[in-house]
C-alpha cells in the first residue's frame, strides 16, 4: 500500500538558471541547505515555480535527479511535477520518477485536450498514476493557469475510488468553501495541500494545515509562525503575522508575473541567486527590484 | 458628514410572498420580530434574497416602507438595496430612500450596459449616492451574479476618494484574499461585508466581522457564535461551528438555485412561510424538502 | 394563429433625448419619416440601440405608444423590445403591448437570475410570450451584452415545440456557424435576424438575409444594397460594398462604447441629432467626433 | 527574403496510430497519394488533428520526417507545427525543421505561461522565428482550445513589424467580423488560412479563399467545389455546397471531441484507417460510427 506523509509547509522549488538560461545544477546543493536549515522538510520539484513546464524532458529528469541526490542528504521528502507536456512525456517522466527515488508525484491536467468533465479528468490522472503505480500521485488543481475548472470535491471523491495511489491535491485556489469541501471529502492518509500563501491562517482555522507556496522559499519561518499561532489559539497573532506575509508578497505583485517577481524576489530576501526565468518569461527590470526592496521597508518586512 | 453604523451580522430578508406571487406584506411583521428576538440588529431590504430584482419599482417601495415601519418597532437598522433595475428606476429608488427613514443604501452595478473599468464603476455608484446624498451609500459586489468582474480594492480607493457618502461595500465572493485587501483599503468608518456564509470564521480571523449572508436568516445563533468563538480566541470551536453552518447550507444546496432552496430552508428550519420565489424563478419540489431534511437529520442539525 | 411577416433590414431605433435626458418626443416623426424614406419598411424600438434598459417603464410605454403612431403613418412595423428589466415590468410592458398596436415582441432574458439551461431560458421567454399570446415573440441572443450563453439551435428547438407564438429570434453574434445550424431549425413563418453589421454578406450567402443593424440607421441603402448584390450573385460587389459598410463602422469602434460611439455617428453622417445616451451611458467628446469623421473621410464613405 | 506560396485549402493531416498506440508510418504513404490524388497541394503536419501536442519530440520529428518524404514525392508543400510543448521543445523542433526540408512553420501559442497582451504573444512568435529564420513561421489562433484570446488584428500588424519571416495566421476562430479585420491587416505575401470548415463560402465571400480544416482529408473535391462556385459567383450553389459540407460535420458532432469523431469519419468515409486517438484522448464507441454513418445516409452524403 502506498503510504504519503509530508504535511505542514512545502515550498515548491525554483530552478536556479544561468544567465545563459541552461539549468545552474550547481545553485542545487546551497539552495536545499538553505531550505533544511530553515526547518522544511519536503519540498515540490517542477511546479510553476520550478518553471518545468518550460523544459525539456531531459532537462526536467537531470533536475530531479539532482533534487533526489541533494534531498537526501538533507532529509528532505521530493515530490516532483511531471504534467505540462505531452502526455507521452508526462508517463515518461512518471515512468522515470517510479524507478528513482523520487518520494512522490503532482500532475497537472492536460494542457490542450482539456478535461470537460469529472470523469476526463480521472481518465487522465488515472493513466499518470498506472505509469507509477508505487509511488503516492496528487493532482495540481490551478484553474488560473490551466484554465481546467472541474469540481475538486466530485473529482476527488471519483479520483478516490478508482485510483488506489491517490493521495490528494494541491489547491491552488482562492475558494476556501471548495476547498473545505475537498478536505471533508478526503479519506484517511489522503492530504490537501493550500497553494494561496495570502490565505495560510484563514485556511489553517479551517483544518487545512499544509500548504505549497512559492512564499514558503523567501519567508519559511514566518510561514511556519503562521501556523504556530493558529495551534496555540493566537487568532490575532495568526492575523498580524498572515498580513505580514501578505504584505510581502503584495510588494512584488504590482511589478510583472508570478515566477519572474518570485525569482527576484527570493534573492532580494534570502540571497541565494535563482537566475533568470526560463524562456518564454523574461526577468523584471532592476527598477522593478528596486520598486519591490522600497515596498518591502515600507512595510518593515525588509 | 454622514456616518454609518451597522457592524456584524446583517441578515438580507426575504420578500414573503402570497401563493398567488402578490407580496404577503402582512408576513413581514413577524418575520421583523423574529430576527430582532434572535439578536439581529440591522437588515438588508432588496438583495438578491429579498428578490428585489424581480419587482416592480412600487412593490419594491411598499416593501422598503413596511420594512421601515416594523424596523423601527424592533430596532432595526433598514439598508435598502436600489439596483438591479434600469438606471432610471435605481435614481428614482434611492431618491425614495433619501426622503423616507431609511437608514443606508446598497447598490447593485449596472447589469446591462456593464462597467468595464473601476472610473466607470465609480461613475454609476456616485450616480447613485448623489441621489441620496445624506444616506450611506455600499457597493454590492456579487460577480457570480453580475459578471461584473472589477477589482475591489482599486474600486474602494477611487470610490472613496470621490464619493462623500460611499461608505463600504458588500463583498460577495470567496476569495478572501481580495478581502483582505478590501479590509486594507477601507477608510475609517467605513465597512466591509463579507457575502460568503461558509467562510465566516476564516474572514473573521482576517478580520472581517461583518457579514450579510442569507443563512443568518435561518441560523441566526450559529452564525453569531463562530464570530465569538473568534473573539475567544477558540480556534478549534469556531472550525467545529463553521462547519456545522458550512453543512447546514450544503444540505440545502443540491436542490437547485440560491434562493428558492433558501426560501425553502427558512420555512423547514424556522416555520416562517416566505411563499415561493418571485417569478422568473420557481419553488423547489417537495421531494427535495424533504431529501434537504434527510440531509439536516443525517448532520445531526435539524 | 399569429403570423409575422417583416423580412430585411430592420434598424433598431435610437431614442431621442434631450440634454437634460428627457426623451424628446418630437425627435421621432421626422427620425421615423428619414426611415421610412429610405426603404425602411419595420423598425425595432427598445433594443440596445434604444436603451430601453436603461429608462423607466413609463418612459418605455411612451416611446412605444408614439412609435405605434408615427410608425402607421409611415407604413413601419412596429417591434418592440420588452426585456431588460425586472421580470414584473417585462410582464407588464408585454402586456402593454398586447392591447396596444405594436406589431411583435421581441425579448432579452433575465438579466440577474439568469438561465443556466436551454429549458430555463425556454420558460422566461414562455412568461412573456403569454402575456401577449396574440402578437408574434422573438428572442433576443446577445451573449456579449447579457452573458447568456445559450446553445441557440436547441432553444428554438424547444420553444418552438412549447410556445405557440414564437416566431424566431434576433441573434446578435458574430458566429455564423451557430447562425446556420439556427437557421436550418426554424420552422415556417419563424425568422431569424442577424445582428451582426459587418457579416451581412456572408451572412446572406447562407440564407440569412434578415438583419436587425445599428448601422441601417446611418447607411440604410448602403445596406440594403449589400442584399441586392447578394440576390443578384455578385460576389465580388457585395464583398466590395460590405468592406465599405465595415470600415464606416470600424471609424467609430476605437472611440468607445457602441451606443455612444453609433449615437454620435448618426448625427455625423444622416445629420439628424439623437442627443445624448440615456444614463449611466455617456456621450463621446467631440474631438472623438472629429477623428470618427477623418477616419470616414480617409475610407472615402464621408 | 523569406517567401510563402501556398493557397487554398490545407488540410491538416490525421497522424495514423497502430493499436498499441504506436504510430503507424507506414500509413503516411497511401494517405499522402489519397490526398495528391484529390488535388492536395500543402498539408499540415502536427497541428490539432495531428495531434503533436500529445506526442514527444522524437516521435514529432520522426513524422514529420516521414511527411517530408512522401511530401516530396507528391508534390506536396510541408507545413509543420511545432508548438503545443514545453519552449525548449517547441525551439529545438523549429531549429529541426529549420534544417530539414520543411516548407514552412505553423506555432501555437504558450500554453502554461499564457501571454495576457499583443507584445508579450509577439514575443513568443519572435523567438520561434528567430529559430527557423530561413522558414515562413505563421501563428496557429485557436482560442477554444488554448484560452489564448488575443486581438488578432493587432497580433498581425505588430508581428509583421517585428518579425521579418511572419508570414500569416492560422485563424481558428467561427468570427469572420474579426477574421475580414485581419485580411485587411496582412501585407503582401502574407496569407491567412481559415479554421472554420462550415464556413468556407461565406469567408470566401470576404476574401478568404485559403483554409486548414480537418474535413479536407475526408471532403477534399466537396470543400474545394465550395470555392470554386464563390469563384464563378453562383451564390446559390456555394450555398447548398456549403450545407452539404456542414451536415456532413454535424453528423459527427454529437458523438464526441474533435479529433476522435473526425479520426473514426476519416475511415467512414475515405475507408483509411487512421486508428485510435494518441492518449489522453479516446476512440469513439462503435454504436457511436453507426449513429454518424446513419445520419450521413440520411443527409445523403453517404
Amino acid at each position: 500500500m502506498v503510504v504519503f506523509k509530508p504535511r505542514g509547509l512545502v515550498p515548491p522549488v525554483f530552478t536556479p538558471l544561468n544567465d545563459d538560461l541552461t539549468v545552474n545544477y550547481a545553485a542545487i546543493t546551497p539552495y536545499a541547505e538553505y531550505l533544511a536549515v530553515n526547518g522544511i522538510k519536503a519540498v515540490l520539484v517542477g511546479g510553476t515555480t520550478g518553471e518545468h513546464m518550460s523544459l525539456s524532458v531531459s532537462e526536467r529528469k537531470k533536475v530531479i535527479e539532482e533534487w533526489v541526490k541533494v534531498g537526501s542528504k538533507n532529509g528532505l521528502h521530493i515530490m516532483a511535477q511531471v504534467g505540462g507536456a505531452p502526455m507521452a512525456d508526462v508517463l515518461e517522466l512518471a515512468k522515470f520518477c517510479a524507478s528513482s527515488k523520487v518520494d512522490s508525484l503532482l500532475t497537472l491536467p492536460e494542457l490542450y485536450f482539456k478535461p470537460k468533465s469529472v470523469t476526463e479528468l480521472v481518465n487522465y490522472v488515472e493513466l499518470v498514476a498506472k505509469a507509477a503505480p508505487n509511488l503516492p500521485v496528487l493532482y495540481y488543481h490551478i484553474p488560473s493557469m490551466t484554465k481546467v475548472e472541474i469540481n475538486m470535491p466530485a473529482f476527488v471523491a471519483e479520483a478516490s475510488d478508482r485510483i488506489p495511489n491517490f493521495m490528494g491535491i494541491k489547491f491552488t485556489s482562492n475558494d476556501l468553501s471548495e476547498g473545505a469541501q475537498v478536505l471533508r471529502t478526503l479519506k484517511n492518509g489522503q492530504e490537501m495541500f493550500l497553494g494561496a500563501d495570502t490565505l495560510l491562517a484563514p485556511a489553517a482555522l479551517l483544518g487545512i494545515k499544509s500548504s505549497i507556496g512559492t512564499s514558503f522559499n523567501l519567508f519559511p519561518k514566518l510561514a511556519q509562525s503562521i501556523l504556530d499561532a493558529i495551534t496555540k489559539d493566537d487568532v490575532d497573532k495568526a492575523n498580524k503575522l498572515q498580513e505580514r506575509l501578505s504584505l510581502a508578497i503584495e510588494a512584488h505583485l504590482p511589478e510583472g508575473d508570478w515566477l519572474p517577481i518570485m525569482k527576484a524576489g527570493m534573492e532580494i530576501t534570502t540571497g541565494l541567486n535563482m537566475g533568470p526565468p526560463a524562456l518564454p518569461q523574461r526577468p523584471i527590470s532592476s527598477e522593478a527590484k528596486k520598486r519591490i526592496i522600497s515596498r518591502l521597508k515600507a512595510s518593515g518586512i525588509a
